[in-house]
């Protein structure tokens, strides 16, 4: 009893997937089967939108969408999260691979796979390191600021596309801008319109469409994600029939190779993988925190957990194999995976069903693939993206926090000003100054007693009793370097003001921890003080602080101050 | 009434010298003139020390003993600061100026200015951007363990000095460094020897002796303050009398020009300010952070008040006169400090006065620095920097706290491996990455009532009432980014530990803020809260904090969860 359930208990914290196949149903089977296929058809074209975005081959979206889910089916923890290419990363890697120095170094597929290669080795050290938590010291605020820029930045460089421009080179003319988007061509422009419009038409309207006339709610599911599988087949079907690309009308993505990369180890080069580094720790930063964040929000819906951790293992393992199969970096996509959960997955099943999809399309109908217009794709990016530009919450939090407001507002034009890895650094240092700037001017109230109570409170809000010869101080945080000057220089001010204090009180409620230099620094004011023949004592010290503090001469230098277990038990006495 | 004291008073918190002067008396004056003369007596020598130990010709710490002082006097809020060459500083500079690159664009002494004006201007800026404060984000561990590694790097500079011996260069080759040490100077070590005894002799021995033979306090301070200037004297008659310059038996310090150095803004050389623009920096923050330490000592000791802030002009003012004046930054220097306070100075009347006799030295008697022996040198400084090098610190850290004791050791090591800016910056961010790890695992403690009071406490250390059907939390930290998901981790396993529980309440008395990103976890961890019939309720939650949540509609989607004034109140409601 004692052994057993404890190994199978760790095998299965390991390979995750040991948890739920034991309990598999058929019934389970038949909803991620559904799931899988609905999944796989968005997943073609975003695959291949996403590494026209990164400046790839189309076909590396593809191959990215098969071992990874595998792997990540194996060691992640979210039964529903899809691994695969996304947009955010997409744009990281592009502009890694604009970086100057790199393109001269070996073509951009090669990049890919150092890149991935890095993120999976990067990711895999983090969860050796258990660093885990790290996803703790990105606030919300810089990294919703930070997917609004790059949502932005991705926009700016799809609109283009879907006129059937490249992008453009002008910097600030704007002479230069007005020939350049009068240079339009109309065929591409109307493909890529009416590409938007179909795929917002098969959003929200044709759902409570279908609705109201009384389908079935899976049905109505599978119907509406259809809606990129079918722009796609439609737009295609028009370039082949019309033969568009004639004349260089439209462009499209060209020849995409049948059949499976070889298993691939062909990316040694030590000069590449000292540049690309800096931005593979940023992207591997950001498809883990990007992905637990989604992971957590379809776990919660269903009561589910995700473990920090084993999720970078998962992902890890999922950006090695695509570093190995000849893919691009990997992480977990928002749309996919809200697609994927609402298409009913139980089990990460469905993602393995999608990846076999995807790899006989890759075997069998590359072809296909070929005449698909690049405005129509770029209608997929666009339509998936703008959601995740959120700019209302900027004014939300100007209401509730200022400084989570200024890092948020930051971080967005340091995406877009500064660049993607630069703005979100900015973001993460902000909000982190930020922090400390609270701790080091902490909240100080001067207390009295509620009367007939034994409860203390801040004087300046409640009607309190004082007493002339004592001051009740609340010290409301930590006291540490960072605040220990401000609260000698508060006693101090406070003192001036009131010279008839005798005894100084600390209320120690909210002070978990002194530091070494508040320590110091207390023990001098301590000094000065009775000096001047005054007292200091503390109340409702911790006790794990109290601890501390006996460990030290402290409580023999303070003497004849006390500490008193309750400030009720100091008034009593001093008063 | 109404303006004018307020515009004086507002005159003499910018030029603090306005302030002393009105009250000026007699008996100040007579006791800085002799304070004065003894800190020039140890000036003399320490200057030409400092500058040869920062690889500059000797009259530069002359120079920067003249002009600065003045200036600080202005500004400056401590009464007893000695503004001059510094040893910290002084080693920092020789790094600085060994720095590849360095060399090969002009001669040493244009650096110096270079750094001391990119000193002065990055302080007044500090200043003007009202960053005085920045000086509490040094704790104490990051300081003493840099003070101790440069003073260490000092004294490892300064012995081969001591023994006739230039720099060795035998990197980990002991036999190359047993020859080095094997072809010691004889005569040099003689006198370095001897200078060390007679110094160590001036200090506590001779006044203990004084003491016993019963002479006046303010003789046994000038008596026992001479020790510098009377071993650097002998010394100097040993090597003229004996000619032991000859055959390089001895180093001398060597010609100092007379005079005056004309005042000078030669030194625009735009790639020099760019490469030692990252030195300066170091320079000025840790001349600034010591500077203040230094003066606070002081002023602790006579109740006077020291304003950060004005600090940074003071001194950003006197590295600027250096910089014009043909000297080295400058910086408080400790020993000197608390000599010219011992030697009972009132007012930086007794600075200027050193500074008129460094004047006058430098004009007339400079022909007399020729013949001190560098070794006479090397023993000033080593006396002076040994006291500095305090390793007891650590074990005493060790039991206080772990982390700063880290922290100290780290930024020791870290000035002697990787060198001294690259140590403190490593410091600095230790005590940062330390103070995030403490605040993201918060203490955390199930409370229960202690029997018969309204006192709630940690149900671990004390025997306290509990219910069933209530968990009551007390989270001992602010609510951040950094430690809600520790936070819900904890309040999520106590709920599986204990699953009759119905109400669960958050006791605030240690809460100061909740940030965004917090109250977006909050808000959804009480929505699944109430998915599973169980109340989230909050108790003793600060006024400002309130009014916070109060713009949000937090306390809406609490309901029927409620904000107890006091824990005892929600658990008369809810027991």
């Amino acid at each position: 009893m004692a052994e057993s359930p404890f190994n199978i208990s760790r095998f299965t914290a390991f390979f995750p997937i040991a948890g739920w196949l034991k309990t598999y149903t058929r019934q389970d089977f038949n909803n991620d089967l559904f799931a899988g296929i609905v999944t796989a058809i968005l997943l073609v074209p975003q695959g291949i939108a996403y590494a026209i975005l990164a400046g790839l081959p189309p076909q590396l979206g593809l191959y990215a969408s098969i071992l990874p889910p595998v792997l990540y089916a194996l060691f992640g923890t979210s039964r529903t999260l899809s691994v695969g290419p996304v947009s955010i990363a997409a744009i990281m890697i592009a502009s890694a691979l604009n970086e100057p120095g790199i393109s001269v170094l070996g073509p951009p597929e090669q990049s890919a796979l150092i890149l991935s290669a890095e993120c999976g080795i990067i990711m895999l050290l983090m969860a050796f390191l258990r660093m885990g938590g790290l996803v703790n010291f990105i606030s919300h605020p810089v990294l919703t600021g930070f997917t609004s820029g790059a949502s932005i930045l991705i926009i700016w460089n799809q609109l283009p596309q879907l006129a059937g421009l490249k992008s453009p080179s002008c910097a600030f003319d704007s002479a230069c801008y007005r020939d350049y988007f009068l240079a339009y061509n109309s065929t591409a422009l109307s493909i890529g319109i009416a590409a938007v419009i179909m795929l917002i038409f098969f959003g929200k309207p044709l759902t409570s469409l279908l609705k109201k006339v009384g389908f079935k709610f899976a049905l109505i599911t599978a119907l509406s994600k259809c809606g990129p599988l079918l722009t796609v087949l439609l737009a295609t079907v028009a370039v082949s029939h019309f033969d568009l690309t004639a004349q260089n009308q439209v462009t499209v993505v060209g020849q995409v190779p049948a059949g499976f990369p070889s298993l691939s180890l062909d990316f040694i080069n030590i000069e590449k993988w000292r540049l690309l580094f800096p931005s593979a720790a940023f992207i591997a930063l950001i498809a883990y925190v990007e992905s637990v964040a989604i992971a957590k929000v379809t776990a919660n819906l269903r009561g589910e957990k995700i473990v920090p951790n084993q999720e970078l293992i998962g992902l890890g393992a999922a950006n090695l194999a695509t570093a190995i199969s000849g893919g691009m970096p990997v992480a977990g996509g928002f749309s996919r995976t809200m697609v994927n959960f609402s298409a009913g997955a139980r089990t990460q099943m469905a993602m393995l069903i999608a990846a076999g999809i995807i790899a006989l399309a890759v075997m069998f109908f590359s072809h296909w693939f070929e005449n698909i217009p690049k405005p129509a794709l770029a209608a997929i990016i666009l339509v998936a993206i703008i959601p995740l530009v959120r700019l209302k919450n900027i004014c939300r939090l100007w209401c509730y926090d200022r400084g989570d407001c200024t890092a948020e507002t930051v971080t967005l034009f340091g995406v877009l000003v500064l660049g993607i890895e630069k703005g979100i650094a900015l973001g993460v240092i902000l909000t982190l100054v930020n922090q400390l700037r609270k701790i080091s001017r902490p909240h100080i109230a001067v207390a009295g007693r509620i009367p007939d109570t034994e409860h203390y409170r801040n004087a300046k809000r409640h009607s309190v009793e004082t007493w002339r010869h004592l001051l009740l101080l609340r010290i409301d945080e930590s006291i540490t370097f960072a605040n220990i000057n401000y609260i000698e220089g508060f006693i101090a001010s406070e003192l001036i003001q009131q010279p008839d204090v005798k005894h100084v009180i600390l209320i120690f409620t909210s002070v978990s921890d002194v530091d070494t230099t508040a320590l110091e620094v207390l023990e001098s004011l301590n000094h000065d003080l009775q000096a001047s023949g005054i007292t200091l004592h503390l109340s409702e010290v911790k006790g794990p602080l109290l601890d501390k503090f006996k460990r030290t001469d402290f409580l023999i230098q303070l003497k004849p101050g006390k500490v008193f277990f309750h400030t009720e038990d100091a008034v009593r006495e001093l008063a």
